[in-house]
């Protein structure tokens, strides 16, 4: 068999999940969590209808088996089989003969794009309704339609995973996906991908920090983390975090900053696309976007970002059926993991050292540290490193602050620590 | 009668206060503020000679009543009646008869300006002196002429009064404008008629904020005020000010901030002008100009700016004749006192609000706060808006702030406040 | 005698130090030390071999009487009599004869300058060799050398020097210029020079800092300094401090600011340049350069920066025998200096004043501190200062911050202090 490449990997498991239909509760979701468990061990949480988290209230399970609208001839012109986007997420049941006048306060399409479906949802709000083309809207003639949605709200419960990679101590990070999308590739198939990935690439060496991956519907899932966690994240067990999402696209890196503004994640993700060949955008908080939303809530204010490729509502594919498996890419979904992968690998290392010579500087070549040989004018990267290290550690600056300050590469300094704490010269 | 618009209001108050001649005391203050008093009910307060004001003295009391200088045939080719500039401020009493080789110590021109008449004074230093053309000053042939000044320089008053708008809290906000030029129009007849009309408008609705409008002689004047009020603004009760001052030109707005720099009024104005469609211009403080210079001292350091269209000594025909009505219209005299409302009904809602339900976002459709149709990409900017004040309303930010940095209009994101405080969501 | 400019005066001295062969410790520190105290009176202390100075130890004294290396027909084609840079630094003594193939090992060039003769060191490790031009080498037959290096490496001492301008406080500024390198003109036998003529020029009026210069090798005789006054700079007793190095080039000034960033030499060499006509730069802290390293190392901290023209490796000639007499010249020297004089001046003057009057502006018409005709829109530069003085005179501002943010002149700045002072409106 021919070694496949992360990217196809990644891309082979949003071809799986495709076609099922998610939403914010329901087997839909379970089935998703099923798929991701073939790479990824789970845990797996059900939190019964009616329970209590923060503001908001666990709502009914919403499970769908058909739903069509057919015409007077009995023809399926809109049908659930074919896509899950067809059904407004959430619909109550429905099973009526209406004329198209009537029908229409219940269709949902795109004028401007009238072959795309969109994705709509009415969570919280009983309603049913269809997501169709424009172009079969206007092949629609007048006359009666049977509409039918076979669907179930009822007292059950909604459903989230976690993956814990244990890392050396236990200060967390967490990455976090929303699976509460249906039919949408780049939103966030891509997401769920890189973030499986990426918990697999990082349990490959134990990492400093423990990361915790949370595979949750969008609002209500991180909603009910964050209750189901408060005590534990208020006491600041998390001390980092992203959200991974339109992950797989292939626009450009987009970090959006946490609300602080200056969390470790925000200064590492610039860092690190700073330092990087690729083209990226950093944009600023806003409150308003996906799970961020609720970790930088101003109870909570964790130093959780976000990373995507074209970022939030800023394609036209967005929430249509033009975000299909054509919209992402092997390559694309490779990209955002090595960059996650590199973020961590800083984030993991960027640590206070002090330095235990302070007054002066050491006699490094005593130590073999330090080319004796004085009077040349070309110094070395690693011999600077070394300086650098020895001059800031003065418990004020990280790794980081002084890869930043001093302009070198943050694994050059990293090396740097890591010999001058065997010299015992700095500790951490 | 046809109805008049506010800056042909202000432009009639500054053509009846043009004749008067004003200095830093004496019956042009007084007769200045009882045409004032026609539109806004005013406390004149008058303060003996000799009282003591912080490092200074009020000065004796100077009223003048006629001043010529008067050729060898009779004639007066400088008169005092023609335009309150032609005698120097405060000029002591003289009659005498004077080769013009000795008169010409006594007199001030603008020889780049050879029609314009300055505009001196001599306060605080004994002196007579006449200014005049130097087209009038080159017409005069040598030989003797008759000058006199019928002045008197006595114990008597400083003169200054206030307004009052009494706001829901006693924290003030000094809105000061100085009526001790004489025939100046922009310097600063159109400042009293702005404030005077800002007074009033204000008063249309009760404000957060007290008002207190101050129209006083320069330096002395402020000073005064102070020295008067010393207690009552070293514990705070001066919140915010501004200083009107060259209100009416034709030129751009320019707002010189508080030695702050900083402080609530320089954000505000910032905010308002940054936000409107006008040119203007923002300059750092200095410790010259207008009675800024008083309430910015290092002992009171107040948040005081000063708010003018082209500032202090910014053209050619400051401090001159040219400072004439011509020089000054209703239009941009409507413009400034546009502004003024526009800043103080933003300084007057930006309040801190706290957010009662800090822990992950509050669900705001069961509220009816928010479209409860999910999935759509067109958020507005009043949903927007409402997730804004939620998210930043921690205590430490307020609305100016939130506006600043969401980029909305501070109308919407105040609306969102009122919206969020009737939902019990938020309080101030 | 026709006058000489210190220009040529520090020429001379450099002229005569020139041949004397330096190194970190030896007679030719002892010599260099003798020229300059010829202009200077000088404390030079004596540390003896083996003193532990924080992490160091001070090596052993070398000396040299004669280096060479002789072709089979006993001409020396390497003669240390004509430069001192022909010997690696601290070689060991040797005599020997070797084929070429074998003395190669032990020869230096500069290929990419086949003229130049690099300077070369080995300190800390026992070897031995010559620099010579890669031309010199290329020149050299195959065959037997007699080599001959007639050096001691015995117990002895490091040698370094002090001369102290008393000031009006005890707080110290220093000033520091390495004396370790041989006949290298730039590095640092003008910095020498310029520390010299400042050190004279300092004390033609008691100055408010008591400057502190030292004559030491570069990092072994600044660790050794700060090991012996160890106590003493820990508690502050070193308020500012100036590594001289490179003072001599062409090339227009650089200063690097010392680690804070923001320490008062920073603050007052930027100003100082940024008010000059001068082309300039300014760098920021790096812990390579000189003595800059040791004082600004994270235990000590200090506020030290560091003056050059071109800086540090920063030109070709750098540690090569062209860095020679017509490398550096009179007027770049005279220059260095000219910015070291204005730097000090400003420094001893840039004192914190409170404001007696705080509470609006003082009367200055009465005090005879202002001109007290008013109304004229000419303000005057030294007028204005006096009401900067005055406004920012808070306690928390120095003359420093007060020209900068006024944009005028610091001596005009200072000059109104002293009018302020002198009529009891300010204090120190």
């Amino acid at each position: 068999m021919a070694p496949v490449s992360p990217g196809e990997e990644m891309y082979a498991l949003v071809e799986r999940l495709y076609p099922l239909c998610r939403s914010i509760t329901g087997d839909g979701v379970r089935a998703t969590l099923d798929v991701v468990g073939d790479h990824l061990p789970l845990d797996v949480h059900e939190v019964p209808t009616g329970t209590q988290v923060l503001d908001w209230t666990v709502p009914q399970e919403w499970n769908i088996r058909d739903a069509y609208i057919a015409d007077a001839s009995g023809r399926r012109v809109v049908d659930f089989a074919e896509s899950s986007l067809h059904v407004l997420g959430y619909s109550v049941p429905v099973s009526a003969t209406l004329p198209l006048s009537e029908l229409r306060a219940h269709l949902h399409t795109l004028p401007e794009h009238p072959s795309w479906v969109p994705y709509r949802t009415s969570y919280y709000r009983p309603d049913w309704g269809f997501c169709l083309a424009q172009e079969t809207l206007d092949a629609m003639p007048d006359g009666l339609y049977e509409v039918r949605i076979d669907s179930t709200l009822a007292d059950g419960h909604l459903t989230y995973a976690e993956h814990v990679v244990p890392g050396q101590v236990a200060d967390e990070v967490i990455v976090s996906a929303h699976v509460c999308h249906p039919s949408l590739a780049n939103d966030n198939l891509a997401g769920i991908a890189v973030a499986t990935f990426l918990a697999r690439a990082l349990a490959e060496r134990t990492p400093w920090y423990t990361y915790r991956f949370l595979f949750a519907p969008g609002t209500i899932g991180a909603i009910t983390w964050l209750a189901r966690n408060a005590e534990r994240v208020r006491r600041g067990a998390v001390r980092h975090g992203l959200v991974l999402a339109c992950a797989g696209d292939r626009g450009q890196l987009t970090y959006k900053r946490s609300r602080r503004g200056d969390a470790g994640i925000d200064r590492v993700l610039r860092h690190v696309l700073d330092t990087s060949e690729r083209p990226y955008r950093i944009t600023e908080f806003t409150p308003y976007g996906y799970d961020e939303r609720q970790f930088c809530s101003p109870g909570f204010d964790l130093g959780v970002g976000s990373l995507s490729r074209t970022p939030y509502a800023g394609y036209p594919e967005y929430h249509t059926s033009a975000d299909d498996l054509d919209f992402v890419s092997p390559e694309a979904m490779a990209d955002t993991l090595a960059v996650c992968r590199e973020a961590f690998s800083v984030l993991d290392r960027d640590r206070r050292y002090v330095n235990l010579s302070p007054y002066g500087e050491p006699q490094l070549g005593r130590r073999g540290l330090y080319d004796a040989l004085g009077g040349r004018s070309d110094a070395k990267q690693a011999q600077l490193a070394l300086l650098w290290v020895l001059n800031l550690s003065d418990g004020e600056h990280g790794l980081l602050d002084i890869a930043e300050r001093s302009g070198l590469p943050f694994d050059t300094v990293a090396a740097a620590a890591d010999a001058l704490c065997d010299a015992g010269l700095i500790k951490a």
